[in-house]
């Protein structure tokens, strides 16, 4: 079965990440479920909820136990969860006596919640260090390029100059925010579910915030005041967060793909994909994953806030929603981040290009910065009118309009300071040195 | 790798569905391009763009021919697509002066595009016998209730008698229209993708449109005039048409699961889930399904719809969402059809219920039957306060209602008769004896 | 209140329509459930439920009765819906004996969705109509530009030659398929409401079937066999055909943004959009609206999919979702229809700048062309291999690919041919010739 | 025009909310555009870069100056936005030497975020207090049903004993970590824009950052290091809060709804909306509005993602789908907030039908309690065991399995301890005491 191309090998080197993909393997799944019950009946053995031997029983047993998911998969289907049919064959992996102190007062979504919680904290670092390199890479490149000139577009159309460096620099700064905003929702996502049947933990008695607590340490997360079984706040928080990450590199590809055009041919991609039919073709196709990548998750993003509303104390259809859902988002946002490291190496940057943009367009971008020069000698809507004549008359005529305003204007300008499109960057420059 | 739950082993009885899953291995995907490239080989060899031995020694040589997909994928990355690779060793397959025949005058979309048609209408005949053998269920289920008498429910509330016979022919009415709507879009959804390198077909020459037709009818397809490599209006009609069953079916599964609760308890179903912690439970997981089914089918609709926007002769980013999204998309309603089938055969209806809230409700869902009852004695207006304080009156003293108007009116009204509910169903029971 | 940028008169000229605005307004609103009221009473009065004279009194007192938005809407709050307090207010323009015969049998939700479909009837065919005027004008763009030769595109890169010509035409494809999908949809979507409280008409007796046909008629409608409140396939259909036609208006927008690019030039637009800052920019902002209304669209599609789980016999979050949802998409295919006819009379083609991307290319979109030149005296996968390498050289060297070749083959080749890139346009100029 | 209902005086009393629909009134975008204005005037003359004259020229003119929409409205399909119309009336109320001053170096793009993220820096206070007076709301109820025992409720199945009062409490407990997220988003989105033409601020010379930083200060806002044009997190993060504020809403009113529905009857709500032909009907019409809103919002969300993706320095698809999407969201989170003071306002608690629930069930939701009383003197599994049967022959019998259990059983339990929900709370009773 691959219905989804994350899930085929045949697709591993567009949409493979191998690190991400892991965590949400069966085996893992399963490992982590076996993590959950240990963590849990070690927390209740250490408040005498059950007996130390039981816990230590339960740990020897399910230490190495993996069940095999076919064999529990034919269970799923009657309880709709995993749990069920893994405990049956974990309590057979164990002693006797300590059978009945497995999964002590929990429920099946205690576990399963639990245990994607688990995985998420495997997943977290490496889209943090992902991200990091990312911003790193791209503040290098920002660095490299502080003096590569090129025009800024705004609404498709030419603007005025500014710097290959800073555009680089810009496409990290989103990045960099996502760093803290990850920094901020992590407390409240990485955090135990242990509610029990209906979220009052009423099973474990009075110990029940104490057990909470010490599954929480022992599993290295945090434990909230109460459930949240169906207060899945935290889970679409870090959706959102998985479709902001992805849409700020899917802009990076965006622009990266405009710029790769044949007509702009300001940069192009090393391992540029080929064609069946024609020889000559070199394919942005990595660049083109990140803006795929991106309205995916976009559109997962929304149907995972569906899932919000979740009826009373468990609720099935929004809870499953999930399981359809989340995985495939932080995999997207993976391989995104994963394809934007490979379509950063494979970059070539034509500075020349940039730069005959520019100059070809016969100083259409430099028309602001004209206004703003003429302006020191004239009202600003004078000087307004007089470039945008200039602007026509240079494309009728070919001529650069600094040539044509020259012409026209006798007040002292240094027409050819104000003709050096590098003298309009801006804030682009300075911004760019310092990284 | 199981990101997706459809391509889990793990959850094969909850998301599974064998029959479409197959449609989209590795094996059948690279098989169906097999058969993609041979027919276009036979196609061109008959009007004599290749030599007719060539075509010969392509079906002889890739008849059983189906590569590693572990290999291909290594270079999927490079190339973007599946195609040039596979191409590459099926070269590798052919007898030297076959070689350059195979694939000639094609783009990788056209083999890709017309591989996905292939494996729809496969899953076509699948989803339309699913569909049929659904609507036909509840039509018996019709039948067979025509006198099971219930509160039909608006906006959550008890409104007026029908039957449980007339809410299962109801479920089935838009599943027939659905039926109806497949055969409208089929001429358009199976069509042969052959545009060549950029749509215009210029490697076939004049002999281009006799191509694509004799293509087309080898593969049982049609041809389309023009190309329809960034025309995917076929795919997201498609796409709307599952999830518009999917919804039926979702709707369906939300009104079984109210009926499902433990306070309605109108329906049981016999192999409810269990749970871990809590003996008395039956959960209704497979009506549940239907319903994440929907939503999740809802929110990949509104993604693909998004990549209908695809750059001028072939774009990347939309083609590729499409592989991320449609293949979901004829699952998720397949394994919707599927456990529709296995959620009415394990059906308890307890029609005794039934008919027990509405006598519960002392007769308030006869308002609206009392209030024309007295509207041939008096202006419906006046009817109408007259039973609605007898509404209040009966919450008030539990009384029911008709009796409260029987003592207040004085009118020749048969109260015996307006009293049964089952004089109140309207059409609902004659819709339902003539299925 | 102009939370909607539709009901901004300040958006009037970017994203108005005031034929379809017009649709939507409170006082057309209002107007059409008068109309319903009206055909549901001489339908009734026809087969003797009502007496005659009443349905002469509420047609004579409701011909010309539009009650005060405002003053309702003081009301609906408590209702959840607008036909009660509408009643109330249509009930004192009626002589009292005919008061009790309006709304005889209805629900509010049979008058609120039959008034809706009312107006989506008038919408239609000014819909239909943009849609045939589209067409026919890019059938005439596609005659005008039969010569225009330029690169087609695939992924962002120049593939082989095509025409503009053949590029309008393919915009108007999908357009006249979608013509044909309304005309299947129509009777689908095009039918009254009546089921009565629950669907059941159970008010209206033996005379059902015949009340709803004669009230169907009236309002040249048809009539479903059974009741549509809780199954809204009708809708989400038409829907997802209003986000079909905005996303083949979005590609066309998509495809002339990126035609319009500075660096790419091929078309501009007469009123391109001024900047505050910049007295060069004309921004192609109208195209710009095309890509917009069309990912709305699409967003907006997913979420009234939601709706279809609809409770029981009449739900409330589901219906009220498709009220915040269905009179948005209609308005926006229907500016996105306007804004193209306004894009399309804005167009100046530049076909001098499309011949002069082929020619700048050195040849490179030749590349195919000379492998099937090169195949007739050589094993193709030669002739690639050749043409592969000469496209470096020619990158390198900035010579022409087919100088290149020429030089190195010495098979009799008509060059001369080979280089003319008018003849590699395929079926291009064939099929727009004959429009 | 009304195509939204938010816009629609019919729908005020269901979809309306003066205070923030106040926001984006015509009068107030305008009048929030003349601030912007007027605070880049007073920071540019602070730092010399325009006449300190012209600023005060420029505050004298604009202060009390609002132009006609309408008359806007004209021009603003010219230009895409309304900034440059707006600029020709503002300088038109300007002494002619302040006209030049007006909007210096800045760019429309500039004016009409900031303007929009003042809007919002007005809105949020209001959206926190309505959130506070909501969490402060809930957890009054959860102290006056601190006692009101009822069945929670698992996968729709009543589960185990909880009460109302935790119900109540738990509603809250997302809303209170949604006000600590609008404190940490907070500075990410009340931040001021001024990138100037590209985003380099190039007509501002080496004062750019400090006119940046005193235009901030001006408006009570923060300065981000780079332009945010194209750089879209802030505003699709504050979008995914307010889904996530709808979201926890919406869950509160799914929950109500399922409580309010005739056969479980737990809640009514005093002004429940009327039927037009049912007059028992008393529809919890404000509490399907949260679900609806909640749908929507969810659906909203996938599209505003969309709109991540906008090209180079400033695109215009990506930004005009905001202005489609933003203001629709913030309303319909502060309407849902708005309905929910109201569904709260309106609630009856019918807390002798919760318990009845519990004891209709002879006991069922004790079975977990019992397994674990009877754990006390045999391993669990038995124990589990036992009580599934005393389950299905409670459910065959109509006898109370803690009955059915004690005759069965003779270890020395406190079966009338273990008959009384009251004592199976778990934490319920005592996390809500503490309030």
């Amino acid at each position: 079965m691959t219905i989804s191309p994350f899930d085929s090998k045949l697709y591993r080197s567009l949409f493979g990440d191998e690190e991400i993909a892991g965590l949400f393997s069966n085996q893992t799944f399963l490992a982590s479920l076996v993590k959950v019950e240990i963590a849990l009946a070690k927390a209740e053995a250490a408040v005498g909820l059950i007996p130390e031997n039981a816990a230590e029983q339960i740990i020897l047993g399910l230490n190495h136990f993996i069940p095999d998911p076919e064999n529990l998969g034919k269970r799923i289907g009657d309880y709709g969860v995993v749990v069920p049919a893994f405990l049956e064959k974990a309590r057979e992996a164990l002693v006797e006596e300590a059978q009945q102190y497995l999964h002590w007062g929990a429920t099946s979504q205690d576990v399963v919640d639990t245990a994607l919680i688990l995985r998420l904290a495997e997943g977290l670092p490496i889209l943090e260090s992902r991200l990091r390199a990312t911003t790193s890479r791209l503040d290098s490149l920002a660095e490299e390029h502080v003096e590569s000139i090129m025009p800024a577009r705004t609404r498709t159309q030419q603007a005025t100059p500014t710097t290959f460096g800073y555009k680089a620099y810009q496409w990290g700064v989103p990045l960099k925010r996502h760093i803290k905003r990850l920094n901020e929702l992590k407390p409240r996502l990485l955090v135990v579910s242990l509610g029990g049947a209906s979220g009052t933990l009423a099973a474990l008695g009075e110990k029940a915030d104490e057990v909470k607590k010490g599954m929480a340490e022992r599993l290295q997360l945090s434990a909230t005041e109460s459930t949240w079984h169906t207060q899945r706040d935290n889970l679409v928080e870090f959706a959102g967060w998985l479709s902001m990450v992805a849409g700020g590199l899917g802009k990076m590809g965006q622009d990266l793909l405009l710029m790769a055009q044949s007509e702009v041919d300001e940069v192009r991609f090393k391992n540029g994909g080929g064609s069946s039919t024609m020889p000559q073709k070199s394919n942005p196709v990595i660049a083109e994953t990140l803006v795929t990548l991106s309205r995916f998750s976009a559109g997962l993003l929304g149907c995972i806030h569906q899932a919000q509303i979740q009826e009373h104390e468990r609720g099935g259809p929004g809870w499953m929603l999930e399981w359809l859902v989340l995985p495939q988002m932080v995999m997207a946002t993976g391989v995104a981040l994963h394809n934007t490291k490979r379509m950063l190496d494979d970059l070539i940057v034509n500075s020349d290009r940039m730069r005959y943009h520019l100059d070809q367009s016969n100083g259409l971008s430099l028309a602001e910065a004209a206004v703003f020069a003429l302006s020191e000698h004239m009202p600003k809507t004078d000087a307004q009118l007089l470039v945008k004549h200039a602007c026509q008359k240079s494309r009728r005529t070919n001529v650069h309009i600094i040539e044509i305003l020259s012409k026209q204007v006798n007040h002292p300008i240094d027409w050819r300071h104000l003709q050096d499109p590098r003298n309009h960057v801006g804030v682009a420059a300075e911004k760019t040195k310092k990284l």
